[in-house]
């Protein structure tokens, strides 16, 4: 038998590294890419950084860890990868086991016979199906080609203003590129909130911070792209607004690419990937998927989804490359969704399930807590974090978490996708063994006292209220009595301003004929942080209260304006 | 019934913990602190930082997080608990369940009834048994007292030059402190290695580093301090060399504080500290004992240890502060000995077994791994680090991990702790789901690529050598093919220079005529981090070489002189 014929359709991310995989696995193989794009192994995640001046040698973007950029030659030389760039794969021909292409610089065509076949072909931008679409000035960020016309107009700094379309993660790490870019930027996203792999009131959180840098327009759709002599000059909303611009750029969402693989009759799924099992294999014995253009296993929920992560990609190419070689040996058995995106100086990630998120897959005995901290001491430096955790009431498990803050948000995503890989429950979580030093922690690290929270919750220690509950009870003129606990210096630096009444921890004990007498009164305490707020709760609870609901997060995880 | 009456004896860390939460279990107790010292709630980890001139406000060492100095009214006012300072609390009568405590400043002696006691008297650092131990200038670094002594040597700035006795995680920060401080530093350790939470290899990494900013001095002990008019001059070691030193600082360890405890017969262990169960509870019913002061089971191996970490005491101290209200309800199940030091510009982390230690306890099948890599892309400013990770051949579960270098330490050390607290495999780690951006981590976490490589080791894929071992081979001038892969600029500018051929992995399939025809020579590959190194060594497998080894860490990971 000779060497096993290796081809891969696609050479961005998945792709090289299933076929980097596959060199290492049999250093016998015939392995060949094919690449639509000029380049190869781009570090496309690495765009926003690029645009907005983080470095300047765009070769970075397609270095090997050693500086040598990786084209062909280095494919060839280093890894005897042979690498067909602008060169688009047309048909796969599942009974002969060969493939069709065509190279899109010189039109010539030809055909290469696999063994294996790896399907690598990434996902597409959506476009919004609106007059004035085609203008100069719209773009996406998906490739290279676009990281380099925004680049050029950082560098060329003549674009003033400049709408971004869509507020998920793409849209806002292109906002703060621009923002860098010295460009003037407003945010428009149709759904009532940005980043919708986070909860509402965090959401909210990170849309009260993003509006010190950006305007942010929720809520609203595009309408049309206006334009004068073939060039963008504004676009116009779906409720009438024009905001002049001379950019707009689009990301909201990608589509798999999976053409070629529905046109052989290959199984897609309802998150509108190519379907794989845990070795990506598709249905075909001699085909497997990888990167962007599949889908995976949400693994808390267990329905597929698309998620088209840049460290998954990698992971499921190494698995593909294994298995194409070896059989199916290795395993990608799917996602909780972590990730994470630079907003500006916050840190905002999630893992896991939203609160969203489990209830739509049923989920239905859910508690959630938010906890605000510094993540390490005030002595060093330490910067705030807000944690939203969402557990399983029925049996503690924990579900998933969003933090966000200036703090280090990255630490704790990693430490909450941990527990839920782990299958670790609140519990579990109370007691973990975390690296403490000043430097890097609090002694109680900010994810243990959340989890501390959170059995104080499930205890029924005390009864939380989110911003969005309070806010809505005081809409509703509901009559409360609203409590701040922290000292007056602290009132008068920053508050609430919502009709609450001063009483610091350190008095309530003695000021407790301040409070009505009504036992059943609703009373909300909070602090900076409603640490002080649930001591307060407590304490009025010994004394009979028994409608007292701690402001949860306190001042630190309100998303709404405040009097001061 | 009455109120219940609890006494704490000792307010530093653990105490202070289990008076707050018993008050926030119950309102209406009588919660008393006992504390020997002047101060309340100190965190004395942050003492090394308050020295090294990191802040300048000593009372951030002793402030609630809302900045209100924890004293005696603090913690009336805020939380009801009585707290007596500077008493000392010199007898325990069981009978009775009362203690009898002395007022250190005027002599007064009283006692005071408990229900339930929490005992959390901490530890007191070792004292060496050697001529001159009480000279002015010899200090330790445990308690304010001693932090002031220190931070007044700064303030001061006369003191050229210490001696920091004992290389462990207080030594070291006791060392950088100082370094900060501007006095010439020189560390001496009995042991052959500094830090010994690490094995000896990547202690030498931190021993290399170290000497960068201090003098090192390993494997000699202390036999005499020397001096004049009362006053330290010198430091006199086992081997004869004085060390002329006006100040000297010892950190050779903590012994715990048994002393009332033995007096009434409770048990103490193996490891020195009190006996607990993991309700915090001692053989009396209605004695607890929380901190520095016990011993506490080490989870991975079984045994017993003394940990004396300050997250740990607090977490002890909620434990034991929700058990004397409300029964056994809360647990403290054990330690997997998580730790973090900051070494200069160095984080240096541990969890769970070292191998050295693993192999104390029995564990036979172990695997090891050196991975070094960045913690993010070069071009977001990644910086190195080095990990060692031990795992359990026989089942693939993760032992412990060790992490070093100028990169994120923190974030890397927290997710082995939760994998060995979620007990998890090295295939569970390959497929982690982690936070992924480029300003925070690589597309593959460098946790994940260590995973990688050890499943290829697992898989004998590739052989490992360690720098020590392959230290020992040049010593015993074995016979070795020595072979760096990397590019010629960068065997330019850096390099072993220990005999090796420089052939690069681009050009060493077109090269193999360069390396000797016996297939069974010895031949040891690497490149900078050795991941090229790897790849080489499978070129050569598949060549029909058969004994070829990787260097693991490569050149980042080679802890002794290079020749450039």
């Amino acid at each position: 038998m000779g060497a096993k014929r290796i081809i891969v359709i696609g050479g961005s991310a998945a792709g090289p590294k299933a076929a980097s995989k596959a060199r290492r696995m049999d250093e016998n193989a015939e392995i060949t890419v094919f690449q639509k794009a000029s380049d190869l192994s781009m570090a496309s995640c690495g765009y926003p950084y690029y645009i907005g001046g983080y470095f300047d040698d765009r070769d970075q973007l397609l270095c090997s860890p050693a500086g040598v950029v990786r084209d062909s030659r280095f494919f060839w030389n280093a890894k005897k990868i042979t690498t067909k760039v602008n060169t688009e794969v047309t048909a796969i021909d599942r009974k002969n086991k060969r493939i069709e292409f065509k190279n899109l610089q010189n039109g010539e065509t030809g055909f290469a016979e696999y063994d294996k076949l790896i399907i690598a072909t990434g996902a597409t931008p959506r476009k919004p199906p609106i007059p004035g679409v085609d203008l100069e000035g719209i773009t996406s960020l998906q490739s290279l080609v676009d990281a380099d016309y925004l680049r050029k107009i950082k560098d060329e700094g003549t674009i003033k203003k400049a709408v971004v379309i869509g507020g998920g993660l793409i849209g806002i790490e292109t906002c703060e590129a621009l923002h860098l870019a010295g460009v003037e930027i407003t945010i428009v996203e149709l759904l009532p909130q940005l980043l919708t792999f986070l909860d509402k009131q965090m959401a909210r959180l990170v849309e009260k911070y993003v509006q010190s840098k950006a305007n942010v327009i929720l809520e609203n759709g595009v309408a049309a792209f206006i334009g004068e002599n073939g060039k963008l000059t504004a676009v116009k909303l779906q409720n009438g607004t024009e905001i002049p611009c001379e950019l707009a750029v689009v990301a909201i969402g990608v589509i798999p690419n999976t053409k070629l693989a529905r046109e052989i009759g290959l199984t897609t799924g309802k998150a509108g990937g190519i379907v794989v099992d845990e070795y990506m294999q598709t249905d075909d014995p001699d085909i497997y998927a990888v990167g962007d253009c599949i889908e995976i296993l949400n693994l808390i929920s267990g329905n597929p989804v698309h998620a088209p992560y840049g460290d998954l990609a990698n992971l499921q190419g190494r698995v593909a490359g294994e298995n194409v070689i070896s059989g199916n040996v290795a395993r990608f058995p799917g996602t909780i969704q972590t990730g994470i995106c630079k907003v500006f100086d916050y840190g905002v990630g999630a893992t896991g399930l939203s609160e969203q998120n489990a209830r739509k897959a049923g989920i239905a005995n859910i508690e959630t807590v938010v906890n605000a901290s510094l993540d390490k001491p005030g002595f060093m430096q330490g910067k705030l974090l807000v944690t939203k955790l969402i557990v399983d009431k029925s049996d503690g498990f924990i579900l998933g978490a969003q933090v966000l803050g200036p703090g280090d948000v990255s630490k704790q995503i990693a430490i909450w996708a941990m527990a839920i890989k782990g299958a670790l429950t609140v519990n579990d979580m109370a007691n973990a063994d975390l690296p403490y030093a000043p430097p890097y922690s609090l002694a109680i690290d900010h994810s243990i006292a959340t989890a501390h929270i959170m059995q104080n919750k499930l205890n029924r220690r005390f009864t939380g209220i989110s911003a969005e509950q309070l806010k809505e009870k005081l809409k509703a003129k509901e009559p409360l009595v609203l409590l701040d606990v922290r000292n007056p210096d602290e009132y008068e630096q920053m508050r609430l301003g919502i009709g609450e009444k001063l009483i610091p921890l350190g008095q309530l004990r003695k000021r407790l004929t301040e409070i009505p007498e009504d036992k059943n009164a609703e009373i909300i305490t909070w602090c900076k942080i409603s640490l002080r707020g649930y001591e307060a709760a407590l304490v009025l609870q010994a004394n009979g209260y028994k409608n007292v609901k701690v402001l949860e997060g306190g001042l630190m995880a309100w998303p709404y304006k405040r009097e001061k």
